[in-house]
């Protein structure tokens, strides 16, 4: 490592601890924070003047600092300029939000689109679109995006999706297909991240997302747990009876052949989750029956990833968010009398706060947090004039 | 923080610092322990002292120091002094051992025990005797243990085994019936670490620990997951079949109603393991269709452990292993059938070398690990004359 490197990479480290140190403790001011991190006034000075030129920080009014008394002016996290995009395909709609760097939700548009009916290119050919608009959007309010980041309904690994039954796609390389570079990840994981970032919800908990298919996310200490190969949390293919109904992804009796959207519809008559929630609101027996089966089922899914992966609490997302009502007496009872015995707090099944747009927002809120722990890069990058983001 | 509090955290950070740098890199001479942490020799020397005075490290022969060229004497981790021993509790037996502080297995023991029939207090009069007759054996070698860990066939939470079925324990407190200190903990979290530390296995895999009850480990990046409440990975848990037979947990339909080994000796119709292997290996058709069903049964429960876990490879311990070459067939067929379309890598089943007695070297290792962390507490224990392991 030569002496500039070594300077460079010490420098980016700095950056970082000072707007994490900012984004914790802020507003506050240039005394303080090189009395918190180590750092030599001076050092802290040219960082949050760097900083402020990019309008990732702001300074506020005056502030007395603490003990000595002397007022100085504070800087804290700015909402203003920079802002992250992110964005879903799932099987029934597309959605994008956009997100500043305080995390506050700056824009968020769902559209229903059929993309079991169409091919990547297609679906990929909507979402730039939809990405397009909401970037302008986001321009008018003087936000500049600094990143992106894609949510999809099956397991990628390294920006490939393996596979996405559902969608009937197998091995499409996504990012490829738009005019701006994105980061993938599997949607199950980024409604995780936007239910522990978004849903003011508790740090260990399993969240469930019910949608055409079904996944979870199993978030551990405020981080997310990922496996080995960044595949964990398929819940939808988790076993309820082995004999059961076949299942796109080549198995049999996953639990997605019962609690899917299509699966629930199906057994209910129905054609949409808002008539299925009409009826069941109504009483209808069918609806119901087709409710207290799917709860069961997943209940039976639910105990399994319990004794697997012992989660704080469970929240139900997605579809199930709706439909808790109905669905969360028959698959609490299940694993109530399946786990009970064995552990002396069986986790409590709640509900998300957020809509079906949560995978877009812990997306952006992905970007978000990758830009804070590493402002060196993003400074590096709006320097060098060529923003990650689309144009 | 006083300031003397404060020095001795300090003191605490750098012991553990010097003695991991000795662990990694030993031999190693002051000099180099010096250019390498950043301390001043002088602390270096100081801490070096008190190590070889606890007979943590011992002086090997003089080692020229790299560029500069001076010789030093170099110093190494010791197996001569500190030890830990490694404890554990089955349905059908115990098991002791002692390892010392290079990780290497001084004495082994098992004794072959009914605890179903047996109250807590038997069983730990019983291992009581098994741990001092260990501790006295060791002593004899010059050996000091310095701490001792014992693993449970159940569900621990703060050192208390919350339930094991298959013992017919319910919120026993197991420490408090030895006569000197020891850290509980469930025996398939053990075995996994034992495999990662005396198995010379990957490091990350799902180790499945088959015994009379059937438990698992993952471990990923070289460390143990263990759940929000440290009850995660039980496998002889998850559900096979909803509606399959009942189990002592109150569920129905658990793996270890299919591949536990009472379940598996009473398909086949016999007594023992050993009788069960040489009627595998007479080709006898009772025996072979017992295992083919277990192994089936084990395919199901691994496919949902995949994926929700994603786990590197699946590594098969306690009587799994001497059944290998029969049950790896039908899980592995049963895995594929149901993952290859999910995942390009189908993780792979792996026969792990260990003996039954994984879990109490996992134990004892985890002991080791610790000291090697935080030698200060160590050494403090010593100075006041209380040793923490049986006297």
């Amino acid at each position: 490592m030569t002496q500039a490197v070594r300077h460079d990479s010490m420098r980016a480290r700095n950056l970082g601890v000072v707007l994490g140190e900012v984004r914790r403790s802020g507003p506050i001011t240039r005394a303080a924070l090189a009395e918190i991190t180590g750092l030599t006034k001076t050092t802290v000075s040219k960082m949050v003047g760097d900083l402020l030129g990019a309008g990732m920080v702001a300074e506020s009014g005056a502030l007395r600092d603490g003990e000595r008394g002397r007022p100085g002016t504070a800087v804290g996290l700015s909402g203003h300029r920079v802002a992250a995009l992110g964005l879903e395909i799932n099987v029934d709609y597309l959605s994008a939000c956009v997100v500043d760097l305080t995390l506050s939700v700056r824009l968020r548009r769902t559209q229903a689109v059929d993309n079991q009916a169409a091919s990547p290119v297609e679906t990929l050919a909507h979402l730039q679109e939809l990405a397009h608009r909401a970037v302008d959007e986001a321009r008018s309010e003087g936000l500049a995006i600094a990143g992106s980041a894609l949510a999809v309904p099956g397991p990628v690994d390294d920006g490939l999706l393996h596979a996405a039954p559902n969608l009937g796609w197998h091995d499409v390389r996504v990012g490829d297909l738009l005019d701006f570079p994105v980061a993938v990840e599997n949607e199950a994981n980024l409604a995780a991240l936007g239910e522990l970032w978004f849903g003011s919800g508790p740090s260990d908990f399993l969240h469930v997302s019910g949608e055409i298919g079904v996944g979870a996310g199993l978030v551990l200490g405020g981080d997310l747990f990922r496996g080995a190969r960044g595949l964990a949390g398929e819940l939808g293919h988790v076993i309820v009876s082995p004999d059961g109904p076949a299942c796109r992804c080549g198995g049999r009796g996953c639990l997605e052949q019962y609690a899917g959207q299509e699966a629930l519809l199906r057994a209910a008559g129905l054609d949409g989750v808002p008539a299925l929630v009409a009826a069941l609101q109504a009483g209808e027996p069918g609806a119901l029956r087709a409710c207290e089966r799917a709860g069961r089922a997943l209940g039976v899914a639910l105990t399994s990833a319990v004794h697997l992966m012992d989660p704080g609490t469970v929240v139900l997302g997605g579809i199930f968010a709706p439909l808790f009502p109905w669905i969360h007496g028959p698959a609490g009872e299940t694993m109530i009398a399946r786990l009970a015995r064995m552990r002396h707090a069986v986790p409590e099944l709640t509900v998300s706060r957020l809509g079906g747009d949560a995978a877009s927002l812990g997306a952006a809120g992905q970007v978000i947090h990758r830009i804070i722990a590493d402002p060196g890069a993003h400074l590096a990058a709006t320097t060098a004039r060529t923003p990650p983001g689309p144009r």
